[in-house]
């Protein structure tokens, strides 16, 4: 593991994240094999030339004094959700999964982003984006959901400050190495991350960040990150590209509507229309998007209720409901075999906890899908 | 017909709008057999009592006094977009072709709702509602699309406004007879529609508005109007009702999105979440709704682009996109036999009207729906 965990490093000083060539070769030889290819002059002319170049003790010795720590498969908090990055479809050429990442703080990694939301936008934001971000970030770290962002101006930093307030969980994954800070006015804010949360990058200590590298670490975001809520994006901004990458890697992407006369929500109601994001208007939203992807709950039990925590009245109005569509009140006592008054105060009970909607029509449906009963083990037969 | 139209204006005048039994007998029946046997003492018990007390000669009398003419079936101003609540799912029991409407104003109802859109919100709408009420009508109805409503508080009010501010069309469908305003405060603004559209509804003279009243005109503005936009609703509001409508009958439906710390738009990000409304962010993407099924356009052109007003470069590089998801600029520049720069000068182009979009990732996509070529005739074989 040694010789792999230093071929890893060696890599990630000399290959750009996400090239596509390296994900090839790490399909078929060892990180060990590639870099050895590499460093005995054969291989791409740019990985020899920069394996030339770079000076890993100097690289480990940056990282030591940082307190900067190289992460990589295998390791204890190595984060699992990385992996998809292997598998999804490849946008702007990159592909594959990191061979490490540098990380700073005192938390674990992995179980870190177990639980996580990406709030990210614009750095160009409006107070109105930026509200959102940060009550929405407070009440998120606040329930013990890390708020992963991408540490920039505008949205990223109203959503690290959010989390901040209630000294809950927080990532921020930047484009440059963590010896550095961009932007230079964030020294306070990223430092209180690193304390608070983690700081995460793919790229060594030294490096500084470059647009390809903003990319790529989008990717990073949204891998990381059950789900991606764009807050605030104007009709060309990064935080689609981080959108783009959360629906590649199969991770529900959000998106905070807002006034149609700003152009900073330009961005997040086009990602709606086109089906890019679904709208969300609320935090309960946001963790009806993450809920089932937000991996392993050990430490919160989940919110959802199960269909044995109701009476069985409200259960059997319950499951009257036609999954498509509304009925009356008198259809679902039809076919729940109850009393109307009886099913009336059933679908009361059911709606106080938002498991059932009354349409403006006056008839029934289901609640919102983050509101509906996870089915117990048990309930399989029924 | 003579005795159709009286058999009409006698039912409307006895029957309730959107009565499901009256809707059952005109499949069997006309008119007049209907009202024979009413009149004749036989049929629904409420019908056959209201007949007795209803002055059809006063309701005559007052119409002609308020200059109200009452309009139906065969007649030239009868809108034909009606017909589709004869074969709609019925909403909260109701379903059914009006027997008939009574209109005030002088244009003619038919032609004056073929190109036309209902604006239609909250009553306690907030200043962002109304100001995106107000300017979107005036944008439509300066160009020619008649703006429907329902004469309200709030959005309604915003929405005829805006429209009148243009000199343009606009319609108030109303839940009570044409002899009296209602809201009392709306007398001023009410006579403006009159003069500049027209009011409709369908209850006859010395009728007062009720609740199922407000309910059955909604299904009107739905059925009179090419598409519903719901600019502002609350969690439970009159306007869902319409958007409910708006879905029955098949027509696009609208929904304006605002800030989510809104009262007023929690309805309208609910509609878009539901997938019962699309969000409509500008005037361009109303009309990209209303555009297909806003009727027959003799007056007004469309706007819409035709392939052959293209440069060739351009028309082969738009005919080289999917019609879902997108290509790179190479791609592009290999399908339609381009060079790149040509092809890339071409897709500039296209986007600055619009017809291709660049994603996030830089490949490049079909352009929203409302910026699609119509095909013209001589194309089809291509």
């Amino acid at each position: 593991m040694g010789d792999d965990r230093d071929a890893r490093l060696a890599l990630n000083c000399v290959v750009e994240a996400g090239d596509a060539n390296l994900a090839g070769l790490l399909g078929h030889y060892t990180p060990d094999e590639v870099w050895q290819r590499v460093r005995g002059g054969r291989g791409d002319p740019a990985w020899v030339r920069r394996a030339g170049e770079v000076s890993l003790a100097r690289v480990e010795w940056r990282a030591a004094r940082h307190a900067l720590r190289f992460v990589v498969p295998g390791d204890a908090e190595w984060p699992v959700g990385l992996e998809v990055l292997g598998s999804c479809e490849p946008v702007q050429g990159m592909t594959g999964v990191p061979v490490g990442l540098w990380v700073a703080g005192a938390h674990s990694l992995g179980p870190l982003v177990e639980d996580s939301v990406a709030l990210v936008g614009s750095r160009a934001s409006t107070a109105y984006g930026d509200r959102v971000a940060s009550e929405w970030a407070a009440e998120l770290a606040g329930g013990g959901t890390t708020v992963v962002s991408g540490g920039a101006y505008g949205i990223d930093a109203a959503a690290h400050r959010g989390a901040l307030a209630e000294d809950g969980p927080t990532i921020a994954v930047l484009a440059n190495g963590l010896d550095e800070v961009y932007p230079r006015s964030h020294v306070s804010l990223l430092g209180r991350v690193r304390e608070v949360g983690l700081l995460v990058s793919e790229y060594p200590p030294g490096e500084h960040p470059t647009r390809p590298r903003f990319l790529a670490r989008n990717r990073l975001i949204a891998a990381l990150s059950g789900a991606t809520v764009i807050v605030e994006a104007a009709a060309r901004s990064g935080a689609r590209n981080t959108a783009t990458w959360a629906n590649a890697c199969g991770r529900p992407v959000g998106a905070v509507p807002g006034p149609v006369s700003s152009a900073q929500s330009f961005g997040t109601h086009r990602l709606i229309r086109d089906g890019e994001a679904t709208l969300v208007g609320s935090v309960d939203q946001v963790r009806g998007l993450a809920g089932p992807l937000g991996g392993s709950y050990d430490e919160r039990p989940p919110q959802l209720r199960l269909l044995d925590g109701l009476a069985p009245a409200e259960r059997a109005v319950y499951e009257a409901l036609p999954s498509r569509g509304g009925r009356s009140a008198g259809q679902l006592a039809v076919k729940a075999g109850l009393a109307v008054p009886v099913a009336l105060a059933a679908l009361g009970a059911l709606e106080s906890v938002g498991m059932v909607v009354q349409r403006a029509d006056g008839c029934w449906r289901l609640g919102p899908v983050e509101n509906r009963p996870v089915l117990s083990a048990q309930q399989d037969d029924q």
